[in-house]
């Protein structure tokens, strides 16, 4: 009963919770390769129209999902064993807080995947060449994001959450484009209804990558990042007057 | 120093703790009615195509992110003092976990309101009669959800996690109803769509109401909720080969 040692750490206690630690990161890292795989199938299942692989992407998603509930039940396991504190307390919510963010990036790139089966269904739309550069950046910020994690470089991380803003700026200009598809022609207004979607849902994942450079800031310095969040201003008629709607 | 104090609890600081909990409990609750009211002005702001209050409501959004912050801090203090397991554990977690999942719900309101801005810049569309009605039963799950929590009663978290898939219907049938109205008349289609980003952010509160739901159930029973999650089958061509996108 780990809990009816006293709380004063000798060396082995101490020795065993770095290994912990360590282990419930490695997790997390883990989960992150995983969520970036995801991503570059999604992108290639758009680009050569394949639904086959874009099932598969989205067969995959749960993978994802029992990476996360892991490193939960760990976290909350060693929240309940090592009474950590400061750093240690840090790294461990840091570390939830992480893979509930991969878990959504992971949730949008099996709904990408699932939608581009749906616009299979519709006659090719040339704006879609679009998308798969989305995803590629957003594949590169998830990369990037994960790299600050792995060497709890804050200067890195703070340099991902600005690239964020690039993301929005693509997603923009791509909403405009498809809204200029459908009038042209009423055929395409279901298939560019979904790549409206897609496009959304890449710029949901720059924003989840945001939140984790965030929490790279937090758990090693143990303060919030206070800048002012990045967002794009969504497309919408008089950007200047709305904020991004965020969601 | 909390931390040097050994760990068998004396009556005081059971008291305390228990006192502590409630605290915590309460600030989530509180939360929880702020987001209903959200919900409600959003609505209000839809139906009377009052700029005017949707502005005060996205305004607003930064009431629950604090609200949130609040919680995360004092979830993580009584982690690090109180070094809770079992129940207690669970209770703490739920806290910060439907906290997460209501500063969402949060966010995807003060959208709807920040898109109903968008929305009146353009004419009329008769559709948007059927969004209040999503969103007045989004409401109502909401509210639902936080009683279960408050009550801690499990079967009433389980009967509005089923009431899901009502909101999911509506979702479903109002994307085809856009879809039909932007190949009628081009001028629609900006408008329309963000009426579908609309529509599909109510739909996500639903889900993050099933969320809050589990959450209930693990928090009194300590195991999850077995069943599949129900899902909406989102407007797919053929809703029984694909399944919901999700996101």
């Amino acid at each position: 009963m780990a809990l009816t040692v006293a709380p004063g750490p000798n060396d082995h206690t101490v020795r065993s919770f770095d290994a912990e630690l360590e282990r419930l990161s490695n997790t997390v890292v883990r989960t992150g390769g995983v969520v970036e795989a995801q991503l570059a199938g999604a992108a290639q299942a758009l680009i050569r129209r394949d639904s086959v692989l874009a099932a598969e992407v989205a067969a995959r998603d749960v993978d994802v999902d029992v990476l996360e509930q892991d490193i939960q039940d760990h976290a909350i396991r060693l929240l309940a064993l090592r009474q950590p504190v400061a750093e240690d307390l840090r790294q461990i919510v840091g570390a939830l807080r992480i893979a509930g963010d991969l878990e959504r990036v992971g949730d949008y790139a099996a709904n990408v995947a699932k939608r581009s089966m749906v616009v299979n269904q519709s006659p090719p739309v040339r704006v879609v060449a679009a998308l798969p550069r989305m995803l590629g950046l957003a594949q590169e910020i998830v990369k990037e994001v994960l790299d600050a994690y792995v060497e709890r470089d804050v200067d890195r991380a703070v340099a991902v959450w600005h690239r964020d803003e690039d993301l929005d700026a693509l997603h923009t200009s791509l909403f405009r484009e498809l809204v200029s598809y459908m009038s042209e022609d009423p055929r395409n207004i279901t298939a560019c209804s979904h790549l409206m979607f897609i496009a959304k849902n890449i710029e949901r994942i720059g924003d989840h990558a945001t939140n984790i450079a965030e929490m790279v800031h937090y758990l090693v310095l143990g303060r919030p990042l206070r800048e002012t969040r990045p967002r794009g201003e969504d497309f919408l008629p008089d950007p200047g007057s709305l904020p991004d709607p965020q969601v």
